[in-house]
Order: C-alpha cells, then sequence, then structure tokens
C-alpha cells in the first residue's frame, strides 16, 4: 500500500486538470494575444478558468490575476501593494508563522524603508486580534494573514481581522495567503474582507506552476514583472494556458461535491488523532478540532528526529513532511514551530500529515500501523 | 489544409515534451523540496532538463535559472542586473527594437533613477558597433541586445558586441534576449561573451509557462521573487516540474538532427520569398538571405491593413499574425518597425510568417496560392 500524506506539499494532478491540459499543449495551442482563432482558443481557455475560479469565489471575472503560482502571487500582491500604496504610508503588519513567500517580501520591503510588524501568535498558533488593533495605524498600507498555517493547520480569524483592521483604517488593505486554505474552505472574499488573495494551484490537484491573486476592483498595485501588457500590465508574459486551463478545472472539481470531501478529510485527520491518542511518544501540535484545518497534522515524537521517521515511513511506501517541504531548501528550525512555543528538542522531531478527498482510512490505519512499530525500535535506536 | 505560420507567437507542444509532462503531472508529482521519494523524483527531472539544456548551450548545469517564461527571465535579466550592481554604476543600454519584455522592465528602471541608452537601428533592424562602443561608459553596468528581433528577423551581431562591450568596460554584464534565436541556431554563450541569455520553452515546441536565464557564473544578481529559497534563493516557488521537464525535452528535441532542421526552415522561407519575388504589392521588411533568421518573415501589403488579410487567410485555415503576437494586447504601431523605418502607411499593413520545423513546402505552396487570390481582390474592396 501506498500512503501519500504530503499533499500540504504538492498534489497529484486531478485527471480532469491533466486532460485538459493535453487538449492545450497537443491542439488548442494558440497564443491569446494572436488575433486569429488559434489565439481565440487559448483565450477561451483562460476565459473558462477565470469563470470556474471566480464562481467558487463568489468574485469577478476580472478581479483575478494569474501568476506562476502561490509564491508570485504573494510576492505581487505584498510588493505590489507596497509600492503601489507607499505615499499613504510605509507601514506592513503580518505574522511569524507566515509561509516564506509572505515573511521573505515582507523583509525585502524593510530592505527598501518599509517597517513591518510581526504579530506574535499563540500556542496554538492563533494571533490576538486585539494586537492586531493595536498594530494598525494611519500609515499601515497593507496587513497580511495567512487563511490556515502550512505547518500546523491553525486557522486564523480572517473575518474579524478584516473588521478590526477596517475600523481603525478604513484605507488598509488586507491581504491573506489562502494556499492552504483553498479547496478546503468555502472562502468568499468580498464576504470576509479580504482585499488581496493568494492562490496556488498545485495544493489543489492543479498542475504546479500556476496560481492566481485575487484583487478586489479599484485595489491599486504594481507589477512585479513587466513586458507586453497581458491580464492588463498586472502580469505580462504570455498566458501559462495549459496551466491556467488546469487549474481552473481543477478548482471546479475541487468545490464538487465540497461538503462531502471536507467532511472526508475531517474523518481522517480524527481517525490519526484517534489512533495515536493514548500513545506517550506522540504529541499533537496546534489545535485539533473542527476549528483546525480538515487537512494538516503536525506531530512531535519523542527523542526521534523527523528525518530518520521520513526515511523510514518511506521505506514502506508513506510519504510525510518534515517540518514545511516548501522551505525544506534550508534546513533550519521551522519558525512556525518556534512561534508556537514547540520545545526546543522537538523542533527536530517534528512531521507534517497532510491529507487531501483521495487519501483513504485504510491508509490512515496503514501509517497508523508502520508508526507504532517503527517509532519504539528506531528511539532505542537512536538513543544507543 | 491547415497552415500555421505563427510559430514565432507560440509553437505546439512536442509530442515527448507533452508526455514527460503526462508522467510529471500523474505519477512523478513530487515537490522537489519534500525530502521523500517522491521529492526526489521531481527533482530528478529538473535535473534532467538542467543536463539536458545545458548540453545544447555548452554551459554548466548550474548556470540555469528556470523561471515562468520569457518575459520573467527577460525581468530578473535586466531588474536583477541593474539592482544588484547599482553600485558600479546607474547607465543601461539597449535597442529600439527590443520586445516588451526587454523594453519594459528598462522603462521601468528609468523610473527608479537609472539611464538608459536606446540604440538606433538601420533599416534592416541592425545596431551599430560603433555606436554602441560610444554608449558604453564606466558606468554602464548592463548592455542587453536581442539576438533575433521577433517581427523582422533581424539577426545583431552579438559576438561584436561582447567584445566592444568589453573593451570598453570589462565589468559590463551583457544580457541577451534569445528568445527568438534558442532552437534556430547553435548558441554557446561563453564563447559568445554572453554574460545573461533569456530563453523561452514555448516557442521551441516546449510548454507555455516555462524559460530559463542563463547566468554566467559570479554574475550579481537579484531575485525579483522573494520565498522558499528555490533555486539558491534566485527563483522561490514551488519548481513547475511538469513545464520544466517539458521544456528540456523540447530542448534537446530541438537540437537533434538540428542542421537539416535549420536548413528545412531556410527552404520554407526562401520558397515563400520567391513566390513573392515578382508580386508588385509584396515588400520584404529587412534581410531575406542567410544573414536573417531562417523562421521570420515581415511581409507589408500595399493598401491592405494587416488585420483584413489575417482574417481572410485564417478562414483558409492558415494562421499569421500581425505584427507581433506578444504585443497584441496594446493595438499601436510596432516600434521595431518604426524603427526600421517602415512607411506610416504599411505600419497597419504588415503581416508576419513564422514557421517550425514542423512546417511544409506544401503548407507554403498553399499561402503562396491564397495570398495571391485573396490579395488584389481584397485591396480593390478596401479600397471603394
Amino acid at each position: 500500500m501506498e500512503a501519500y500524506f504530503d499533499n500540504a506539499a504538492t498534489t497529484r494532478c486531478s485527471d480532469g486538470a491533466k486532460e485538459v491540459m493535453m487538449r492545450v499543449l497537443s491542439e488548442d495551442y494558440g497564443n491569446p494575444s494572436s488575433l486569429h482563432r488559434k489565439g481565440m482558443e487559448g483565450e477561451n481557455y483562460i476565459r473558462e478558468a477565470r469563470k470556474n475560479i471566480s464562481k467558487t469565489l463568489k468574485v469577478n471575472d476580472a478581479e483575478l490575476i494569474f501568476t506562476s503560482g502561490g509564491t508570485e502571487a504573494n510576492n505581487l500582491a505584498i510588493i505590489g501593494a507596497a509600492l503601489a500604496n507607499r505615499r499613504q504610508g510605509m507601514h506592513l503588519i503580518t505574522t511569524r508563522i507566515e509561509h516564506p513567500a509572505v515573511a521573505a517580501p515582507m523583509r525585502y520591503l524593510e530592505e527598501q524603508g518599509f517597517s513591518v510588524t510581526w504579530l506574535e501568535v499563540d500556542s496554538d498558533g492563533l494571533i490576538s486580534l486585539e494586537k492586531l488593533k493595536d498594530a494598525v495605524t494611519k500609515d499601515t498600507i497593507l496587513v497580511s494573514i495567512m487563511y490556515v498555517n502550512n505547518e500546523i493547520g491553525a486557522v486564523e480569524p480572517i473575518e474579524e481581522a478584516a473588521k478590526v483592521i477596517k475600523e481603525k483604517n478604513s484605507g488598509t488593505l488586507f491581504h491573506v495567503d489562502a494556499i492552504q486554505a483553498y479547496g478546503k474552505y468555502i472562502i468568499h472574499p468580498k464576504k470576509l474582507g479580504i482585499d488581496l488573495m493568494s492562490v496556488s494551484g498545485h495544493k489543489i490537484h492543479g498542475p504546479k506552476g500556476s496560481g492566481f491573486l485575487y484583487v478586489k476592483e479599484k485595489t491599486k498595485l504594481k507589477p512585479v514583472i513587466y513586458g507586453g501588457g497581458q491580464q492588463k500590465g498586472m502580469r505580462s508574459g504570455t498566458e501559462n494556458v495549459p496551466g491556467i486551463a488546469g487549474m481552473g478545472q481543477a478548482a471546479k472539481e475541487a468545490y464538487e461535491d465540497f461538503g462531502r470531501k471536507q467532511e472526508h478529510l475531517y474523518q481522517l485527520k480524527n481517525a490519526f488523532l484517534f489512533g495515536l491518542a493514548d500513545v506517550e511518544w506522540a504529541r499533537i501540535n496546534g489545535k485539533t478540532g473542527r476549528d483546525s484545518a480538515p487537512h494538516i497534522i503536525s506531530l512531535s515524537i519523542e527523542g526521534l528526529r523527523s528525518e530518520v521517521l521520513l526515511h523510514a515511513l518511506e521505506d514502506r511506501q508513506i510519504y510525510v513532511s518534515a517540518g514545511s517541504a516548501c522551505s525544506s531548501n534550508k534546513p533550519a528550525p521551522s519558525s512556525t514551530l518556534k512561534a508556537v512555543h514547540v520545545k526546543k528538542e522537538a523542533l527536530e522531531s517534528t512531521v507534517r500529515i497532510s491529507f487531501s478527498p483521495e487519501n483513504t482510512l485504510e491508509e490512515v490505519n496503514y501509517c497508523l500501523d508502520a508508526l507504532k512499530e517503527l517509532v519504539p525500535s528506531l528511539q532505542k535506536f537512536t538513543r544507543r
């Protein structure tokens, strides 16, 4: 049996998404900027994707900018909004547990003279609305808070945060990194008070290299990539038609039969947590109930380095992550785990299990059995 | 019969490229940053693409940065090099006939306080090496010259330009937009004296959404997208593994049996030019011999708007471009055609025919017949 439990890192492309991509690559391959029929065909795929996605968000088709992925969407939102609105102020707010795709653009802006307030979180990874309120000033042009944390599945109080921000400064823009939330929650940015929202295609069974930024109409933004003026000048470059079409299809699929899928994810998560409930070496980081993300579990294992466990599981075709896959290029203790006060010795003993609706209870049980067999013997080995 | 003659805008994805992409999307879908086997599999596709491409260029595998396309590669090269080297000087040089993906980043840098010299070209679209020499000063940190012009197929004297630049200022970086040249010429950047070179995947039968920048080792560059630190921090974001794998395969295929393919392109071009040689209403812009690109023809037709002709040809399943497809978002007279002194009335009467090795002589003849039949009657219609 194989159990791929690294879906927060990336997912398998759905058959539907793959199919439409194939059609685009080999038949309807025109450049959307071309004036002839083949160009129109390309443009139609983009229009269709736009429609499919905007329907899931209840936003206008024109409020989406397609990007090369979630990282670019975050960069465009943060750097683009900061540079476009710097005359209104030079102050930004974010949290200590953002993904590097948010934290790194923020640090870049600090170098450019912006000041950034980094909000602390509690041991469940949640921001304090009080502290947020205190942080917003008349100089605050942008607040960026993630919807679901990628490492421990904390779900931030987005709607409440939006209210707090706008009450304090109606001109402050609110960006939400929804890369781990889109497809797992029904998200209506306009209802929630979100101005900018980043999504990645490959986290929802779409292709890598695809993503989008929701930009509420009339929001001032500067591009980060300049050129031929595609997408109203906000993102130049020939559109990645196969990627956009694949993501559009995946988005549509993600919200089909949505309630059942979300419920299934919670069942997988609960089964996993239940299976480890009476196990002394296992500790779960963050919340575990319906107030946490349905697909992410952060598990610290006493006295066992995560990489050792990861490779032992891999031998049984069980795939989990050591921390956040996206930042494993630079092996450093996770800033999220540090921020939620995970003990020093547990920082390097934490794995992330992340589900997709394609996973099964059998796979969960298979993984639980493997853990219960492997961990005690690996611990012994490590202690020697 | 169908004749797709808009290959400078985009190409059909090759079967080989499509095949490897399918495999990545549905089977080997791991995130290259994941530490487990599925992550390694993803990483291996990137390594393979890197190897395939660097072999065609005779460069080191580590000297390639994968991007979301040619536009991003140009932005990274120009903005990245300018910002990383601004302490050495604030002067940049480029030409009047660059693609917007070069011209727009240059204009952005002008806003940031850099000064840009825009080199004029002669009526064949060629820069003057003398003028280039005069333009390079001790403050010049970057020169960007395209290899092949996308509208008229002019081939710039890249190797000579590199010599002129380096003799005048050995610290000046030389960037080449090779988006219309890679796959049509054998290009060895190190031999030519190129420091930075941009390539797009979808111009060589790879997928849209893929591209790369060659960066000579030790070249100082700042990223334009910040995040998880992928590709040594130079281009953060989960790698577009299917796109990269597809482009790697396409690059390999482009240089297989290369001499025959290039020869075939010149045959198509010559047949086309020969067929129009004795036709009074046709005027070819730029050079037409072996000193011009093998795949691009710029054709001005007296007294006939290019869009009228484009749509008439489209009815016969012949696809050509009005000007440059990539900039047709903003319908404005082409700056390249203006720069090569195409007459005012011809600016809006110019179509681009662009070939791929997949095109045939039959398709060329089919197009010639259609032109000879359509143009005189459309001209009459237009004159009324």
